[in-house]
């Protein structure tokens, strides 16, 4: 009835707890969300703005690449930070989730494989499926902040039928933001075995204690190989805007991006000239919303460092941190924080970091947490949580 | 470098004579543009108010399958011409084009054949080369106004990979509607060989001469079978909103729909709140459309029986008609007219028919006109159609 391709996605582990927390819900319990990347931050004004100028009375098809003055904006952007990139090698898609499936159906057929590091955001591993495309993992672990291993650890998964490795830098869910040396690193890799780079800069700006973001552009002669995965999502707190964007100096992705983009005819109109507005005037509004999620992320890490037994390193950027947690089955102590358990008719609910790792069994004494709600709120959403560890065990 | 499932997609037959366009721009050419289906119709004013309406300070996320509210009122609008569904029925696609894509992907694995009658849209084809799904024709001609062909026609085409049909009522590129019989032809050989109909209804209202729509939904039985894409960009003039919907009564496509639906986040937010308030007040501004769609029907056909040795049938719904012109390649007419010919600065751009066929070497001397375009405009964009054939010749 249901092809093999589909019935092999995972239902997303940030939402299969969903019922549980309705549930909840209804018998008056209040929810702190820790578990999805919708950030409480408003949607900019200059964003709001370009939305209430579109004056037109016929709300048309766009270009399936993109608005040429926005796909403009967008080369202005990068190369902002070095990328030196022109308008045309900007592809404008419905979110960066299309931007994912687009590369892998135009970089991979059928069992062809991607190296990624382990955990990833989901989203990867299910786009993968409908695409059948093979994801191997590059084991990363919480006692080194999600840093890459060596080239020696990473090589050895190179197969013939490796077409690109996947980064994700600042990265959810662990919010590692790779060096320099891990980005030379993999070009590298990219360089010498002739692999693409699938390189999501989603939280690029998201960076914590004077850190510098280090683009797979920034790294030189990686114009064959490299394609970025973006989107206004995060940067611009418009995750329902769908505007994303695959950006590329290699022709033929390029034209590939094209093939795909005129099948679907184009990306939503209004929102890209909302976000047109938002790059103009990203100085007014970037800074502050950094300094915010800064000051979320050490009442994370505090709060964290508060219950015995768990272990996470600082969060280096983007706004998740993935640590371990002292219960040997998250998935089950997150489903029991929302059906037994609220202090003060309040819980907490978190994303159980199994559903981040393609290794079966990996990452089940761990959790991903969004600090994606206010301070004060995030503290006690935290207390609760150690609470529920305190009465859980 | 690029995969070989998205080098088989065929480049839209609507946009490849696009750079000629563009050339004969350059040099003052006014161009009338019959070959887009971008309707020049004002989007009605409910949705721009919807748009209006929307206060959230953050443009956030939405549910996986559109918001409640918005299934809600494609609900009863559906229920209003008797399809007696619920809005769980309903799951919101970004676009007609997601909602085809999806479908493909949770009813066919790779090779799985589903028939369809051609000509059919362009994007049937493109979107199910990406899916590495098989289109299998049903012929159909202009001679019989691309009406369907008795079950003794269509039944031998159906193997053991056969999933489904797929029917498009009122039909882009033909301006065909399904008669009741029809309908049921379709339903009944669905029913005897256990295939799933994909019926695309997204002109459903563009109906001329007291024409009937008949939904797969109005055909009894057909709950577990029937799937109607669906889409607000024709109807409500509004393709840019990227909103669109399947819906079913066939609870494991339904969970199919979600486990796509989350690996892509959501459909675009703020549209769906303009689509609901042209939902609600569809009867202000849907009978002006069609009186002012009949009366460029009207004149289309009018001046195509001017040009001699050209043949159609009088179109009954949408706003395409598919006809035979007197010249052996209109692909070669169609370029010439953009980059050789133009009567006193002006000519008429036309879709070549071969791109909506799947039978290599059929449509050559066919030619899908849109009628798109005010009625004076209309009549001497034919008018100059006319003439370049004359000389053409």
């Amino acid at each position: 009835m249901i092809s093999s391709r589909v019935k092999l996605i995972a239902p997303s582990p940030i939402r299969k707890l969903v019922p549980y927390a309705n549930e909840a819900k209804k018998k008056g319990i209040k929810i702190y969300h820790l578990n999805i990347g919708q950030p409480d931050i408003r949607t900019p004004a200059p964003f709001w703005d370009g939305i209430k100028y579109y004056k037109e009375e016929v709300l048309g098809y766009g270009p399936s690449d993109g608005f040429f003055f926005f796909r403009e904006a967008v080369a202005e952007y990068y190369n902002s930070f070095g990328a030196n990139v022109e308008p045309y090698n900007v592809f404008v898609t419905t979110g960066g989730s299309e931007a994912i499936l687009f590369i892998y159906l135009i970089l991979g057929d059928i069992g062809d494989e991607f190296l990624i590091p382990e955990p990833s955001y989901a989203n990867y591993i299910t786009l993968g499926a409908m695409a059948q495309i093979k994801l191997i993992p590059i084991p990363t672990s919480v006692e080194n902040g999600f840093h890459l291993p060596k080239a020696e650890k990473i090589e050895p998964l190179i197969t013939p039928k490796t077409r690109g490795m996947i980064i994700c830098t600042p990265n959810n869910p662990t919010g590692t933001v790779y060096t320099k040396e891990e980005m030379e690193l993999i070009a590298g890799i990219a360089k010498k075995h002739k692999l693409f780079v699938i390189s999501d800069e989603v939280y690029r700006e998201f960076l914590f204690d004077s850190r510098h973001h280090i683009s797979i552009f920034n790294i030189p002669e990686m114009e064959e190989y490299a394609i970025v995965i973006d989107s206004i999502s995060k940067r611009f707190s418009a995750c329902g805007a769908r505007i994303g964007f695959a950006v590329t100096k290699n022709r033929q992705v390029l034209e590939a991006l094209m093939l795909c983009g005129m099948s679907r005819l184009c990306p939503p109109t209004i929102e890209q000239i909302g976000a047109l507005q938002a790059f103009k005037k990203m100085d007014e509004f970037i800074p502050q919303m950094i300094k915010e999620y800064k000051r979320r992320r050490d009442v994370v890490y505090e709060e964290i460092n508060k219950i015995p037994g768990s272990f996470a390193c600082l969060p280096e950027g983007a706004f998740y941190v993935t640590c371990r947690l002292p219960v040997p089955d998250v998935e089950e102590f997150a489903k029991w924080m929302l059906t037994e358990f609220n202090f003060e008719g309040k819980t907490t609910m978190i994303a159980p970091a199994e559903g981040f790792y393609l290794t079966p069994g990996k990452g089940k004494d761990e959790v991903r947490i969004a600090y994606v709600i206010k301070e004060e709120e995030l503290r006690d959403a935290m207390q609760i949580l150690k609470k529920g560890i305190e009465k859980f065990r």
